[in-house]
């Protein structure tokens, strides 16, 4: 796996019941995922070379990020090594315009989109689609990084002073955002989790609740879908995040990405497959295991690094107070708003399991009794 | 963790959630645990020097096996480290004729028993409790190693030539043998986990059924009660497996365990907390977490090598088959008899579950179809 960051270090977790034995690419030992993992290699996913000592004797090669190089994933495939998502694929992850070419040639729901390079390209958007724009670069972003809303001219010529490509977005007014997590091996199975809702605030994701609650079934089945068809569509391989905007006439697609994913943690004690170890499973080109929820309700809550480093002398509290919460920490230096773990609680009604979460997160994060 | 075996590997999945640092004492880099942690110090756990290198800067030390000399154990107590279990509470896993001693003396019930150095000893013994008669070796045994079931002076002779220090016990004719797990935290709480039943072939566990079917309630509260209440006679700090022969008049403790034990396993899906978690937050005297089960009935089946060393390549009939079967293997070389992993299977039918689990287990050793 190219990339040791928590998605890495959740993957570990799979990989040991299954026998698989997972090597880690890491920028340093310190690395979420190089503290728990035997084999890792010390390198840059910018590097071809790193990357090329990485996948030497790996029965497949995949990802923690969206960040090594195109070109890069394609060398190593000519080189024959087993690459998952492959590059054709993993470009929609990579490159947001490219995303949206393809997903519009697809028929996948997308909002008005296009690329632009100056402030009349953006003006005419506008002048087309209504203000705000938003801009977004094409490579790059994550966590609301690389997205900027525009709600005039000026707003849009602060962003195009950066010189970074970009591209145009209408602006969606959405009723809640979910996101569909499906798995799709090499042989061409696919399996789709149960649609999920997601909380965000300040463009990065604090909650996630599965299965979305009260969604409309066929409005969960459309969705998964889309998510399955595109898929199929860009030939993905390994699991693939698709998020979506509810809006009024339905689903708009907002972003993808193609690897475990923040949205779908909660299938670690949710779940009888995790998304960890679907990911193995369709990278490995094995029968992918059954997304079949182990509770009714599930909610998955994000722990943002608050000011206090000192998160584990808050266990005691925790786990005293509610002796079913799953606590997941990263194994990161606790930095203000860096994702640093996450907890997950299980039950039957959403009130109630969604406060024990919540408060699990609030405490454990802040130090504050909620 | 002393010892770097397939307990230590799955202890190391929770450590990796509760952002535990897993430091394993292994006796080559090709143990099952040592394949999959991060921080391994190569060694000998009869080695005091090399006891004392992993203990230094560790929050707690705990052990995979039974093993380390007791003085030893001591010794690192006494230096100031926090070993759970403790030398005081670990020696009765250690020492039948210990372990013996002492549950006659808090009144947990015991099959007759009695030292023996000859054979006049054993034929004593015989006469008053009548034949056959188990002699066990007071110290090292497992899997069935070290009990020898005599049925004659005959037998007993052989077993006595051999000079290892033993105790005799009365043959128990039993319905069924059943497990219970227990933790206990240095601060005293305690928790059980449903009762189990285990089957076993040739003195080795081959399967366990939780809760144990049609275990009337009462008695699976008596068998709650005596674990706990050895807990805390003994001091346990940490896990306690307690074995036990249900027999008509109740129940007989069998042996025990102060470490995640093969009756076990099924938590690590089949309850809200899996016994390695659990381990975890007992050793580091955290609040004990819920041992709620996630299904009705949850059947493991031990994986014991057969003549094909490679498993894997029967995954993808695994997987395809039953897309709901856990997989666990623990990266051991495959030898006949040997445990190599084992399947979790869940659901609401016992007679189902057990057919599938039964089923992964059959074909992904002998590659057999049941």
């Amino acid at each position: 796996m190219i990339g040791a960051g928590q998605l890495a270090r959740m993957t570990q977790q799979a990989a040991i019941a299954l026998g698989v034995e997972l090597r880690v690419l890491a920028g340093s030992p310190d690395e979420s995922a190089a503290r728990v993992i035997a084999d890792v290699r010390l390198g840059d996913h910018r590097s071809l070379a790193d990357l090329r000592d990485l996948a030497k004797g790996c029965d497949a090669v995949t990802f923690d990020h969206e960040h090594v190089p195109t070109e890069h994933v394609r060398a190593l495939i000519e080189d024959g090594f087993s690459v998952h998502p492959g590059a054709d694929a993993l470009v929609h992850a990579q490159d947001k315009a490219v995303m949206r070419e393809r997903l519009t040639a697809i028929g996948a729901p997308c909002p008005p989109w296009r690329r632009v390079g100056t402030a009349a390209d953006v003006e005419a958007f506008a002048a087309e689609h209504g203000w705000p724009v938003v801009l977004k670069a094409v490579r790059g972003g994550y966590d609301g990084r690389g997205v900027w809303v525009c709600r005039s001219a000026g707003d849009a010529a602060e962003v195009l002073a950066s010189g970074v490509p970009l591209m145009a977005e209408g602006f969606v007014t959405f009723e809640r955002e979910l996101a569909v997590l499906v798995a799709r091996s090499p042989h061409g199975q696919g399996v789709s989790y149960p649609v999920v809702e997601t909380v965000q605030r300040d463009g990065i994701c604090v909650e996630v609740l599965a299965p979305a609650p009260g969604l409309d079934p066929e409005l969960a089945a459309a969705a998964q879908e889309i998510a399955l068809n595109i898929a199929k569509e860009l030939g993905v391989t390994g699991l693939l995040a698709v998020e979506m905007f509810a809006v009024p006439s339905g689903l708009i697609v907002n972003e993808l990405a193609m690897r475990p994913h923040n949205s779908g943690h909660w299938t670690i004690e949710g779940s009888r497959t995790s998304q960890y170890e679907q990911h193995l499973r369709a990278v490995l080109d094995l029968p992918l295991g059954s997304p079949a929820p182990t509770a009714p309700v599930v909610v998955m809550a994000n722990l943002l690094g608050g000011d206090d480093p000192d998160v584990f002398a808050r266990y005691e509290h925790v786990m005293a107070h509610d002796p079913g919460i799953k606590v997941h920490f990263y194994g990161k230096e606790v930095r203000p708003g860096r994702k640093i773990g996450h907890v997950t609680a299980l039950g039957t009604d959403l009130d109630e399991v969604r406060a024990r979460a919540r408060h699990a997160a609030v405490y454990l994060t802040e130090g504050r009794y909620t």
